[in-house]
């Protein structure tokens, strides 16, 4: 790197009421940094955009600390070293982690979630389906989820970066799988590229009805990305022992203060149903397993992915309202750099 | 008994919408049944009355059938064996049972839940603390709640059969207990006679600043009889890791639809709290276990108890309304003959 390479960042610069807006962001250009002792310098190549940002600006409760106003927007990326004060890190080396919405960012050896060894796979697949949707689909779905084979699994934003992962899983693990999409794009991806048994698409007919035809004996495990009226729909037909994973909660602007809707509490008892909410972090001492079976379910074609790739740091301030329109068909990413 | 005893009976005549009420209910006499072969019959001695049964006389799904119109009320009983054609029962021998809201009850074997053996102890605890309230209380807790010591335990109708059984167990457990009830009365018996740690009227002042000042780091462990207004403060209140017992739903008097309240999943989600629902049914195969255990502690005094009797089975009809109108201190029963 030169020593007078810029350093694009995208600040946070006002904190939104409900979805973050390009508005809400600023594109800066500052100096490039560089690595101290025991550092690593990472040039990031591909930003990655999801929907857990909107809590991680919130100044609601959360499972994180906000990110500061005036702060870099935290987000994963995946990027080449660039310079290297670690002995475990050599340049040229890639690797992923929290490292912001930046073209460099200066990384602990701690802050390195990992080193990306399939060189065989795309590198975009280390922030989407080897990244942390296939691990929370992984985890949410088995540990949480727990299904068992046979049993109907349904899945909301279904054919999401997290959605399409959970209803393959379900899918290898032996269930009848039903994925939740908003129109008819999304529905025929889940049936035709995701594998799933039944595709409904909230925004035409009778959403209860179109469940109850594809859940003849009821959802077993409903794997919820949404938490609106789709998650009421599906609750009215749980089956004695669901398990309700609470993975997101795109279908509200805002949780301050949540949204009303029908009280769950009936359902859940009657049916002795369970409703748990997961952050995949509380998973991390974990990652490895999942990843070494999703690389395997990636290579062999038995799990498929989507990938929506932005050009240039300047769309991501807009990005997050983008996934939350419903615009992206899988996993959204910003490429900000040439692969090699 | 002599044959030409008769047998009061209280029948289901209307179906209610909401809390059954005096009028729902009609008073009729029979003539006392005889057993067949196998069978048993019992002259019914205390009846019980329980908030869960407003759902078996309720058309919507519930865990179980519901009691049909003209069909005499389902509840449980104790009572003493009048005549046996079965060899493991001899008459005079004291048995509970579904046995119904009735002066008399013809029984297969099957239907006796059982024995009553602990004849140191007043015949009523079979129904209360040694019968489905203390048994509710044991499994709700201890299975779906999982207090571990030093955990911070809320429960809602805290002074009640169940609640104060609740709190009771959590305290043995090593938890710090809060218990919510209406009026000082019973958050009084709630602190001097169930040895909560703290106590709150929810009819006064502010429950949500009563809640965080009771329950410093928050709740780990709610048991919930109510879920209306009181679970949303609580919920807003859920530590990391929460586990929420639903075990009643006592707060609206009717379900079908059910009420709007504020959307949970936010909550569970940045807490990763668990909601689950607990029908006491399920432990079937395992209420001698809590009973042991219950025995125990009550003929240690480790486990208190408060009883409400109500004189003559003409009382029956409107006694579930009292029980949600709150009038009651204690487990509700009815005594319908004397005890020996």
């Amino acid at each position: 790197m030169p020593q007078s390479a810029v350093n694009r960042q995208v600040l946070l610069k006002a904190r939104p009421d409900g979805i973050p807006q390009a508005e809400h962001f600023e594109l800066v250009e500052r100096p490039a940094p560089a690595p101290g002792p025991g550092q690593v310098l990472v040039r990031n190549i591909y930003l990655s955009v999801d929907p857990a940002m909107r809590g991680w600006v919130s100044a609601v409760a959360n499972y994180s600390e906000p990110v500061p106003l005036g702060g870099v927007m935290r987000s994963l990326a995946v990027g080449r070293v660039e310079a290297s004060r670690h002995p475990d890190y050599r340049p040229g080396e890639i690797v992923t982690g929290l490292f912001g919405w930046q073209d460099y960012a200066v990384a602990d050896a701690a802050a390195i979630q990992r080193k990306v060894t399939e060189t065989d796979l795309p590198m975009t697949t280390a922030l989407g389906v080897l990244g942390l949707n296939g691990i929370t689909a992984y985890f949410g779905l088995l540990e949480i989820g727990r299904p068992k084979a046979g049993e109907t699994v349904v899945v909301s934003t279904a054919a999401g970066a997290v959605g399409s992962c959970v209803g393959q899983i379900a899918k290898l693990k032996g269930c009848r799988t039903v994925g939740i999409a908003g129109g008819a794009t999304k529905t025929r991806l889940c049936r035709d590229e995701f594998g799933y048994d039944a595709a409904i698409d909230y925004k035409q007919g009778d959403l209860s009805a179109a469940l109850g035809a594809a859940c003849p004996a009821g959802v077993d495990v409903y794997f919820d990305n949404t938490a609106g009226p789709i998650s009421d729909a599906v609750h009215a037909r749980l089956a004695v022992g669901a398990r309700v994973v609470i993975c997101g909660t795109a279908s509200a602007a805002s949780w301050d203060p949540p949204p009303p809707g029908p009280r769950v509490e009936r359902h859940l008892l009657v049916k002795r149903a369970r409703m748990q909410g997961f952050v995949v972090f509380d998973f991390a001492a974990r990652y490895g397993e999942a990843r070494a079976a999703l690389v395997e379910w990636v290579r062999s074609g038995k799990i498929r992915y989507r990938e929506d790739i932005l050009e240039g740091i300047e769309r991501a301030p807009g990005a997050i309202a983008g996934l939350y329109r419903g615009e992206n068909l899988g996993k959204r990413l910003i490429r900000i750099a040439a692969e090699a």
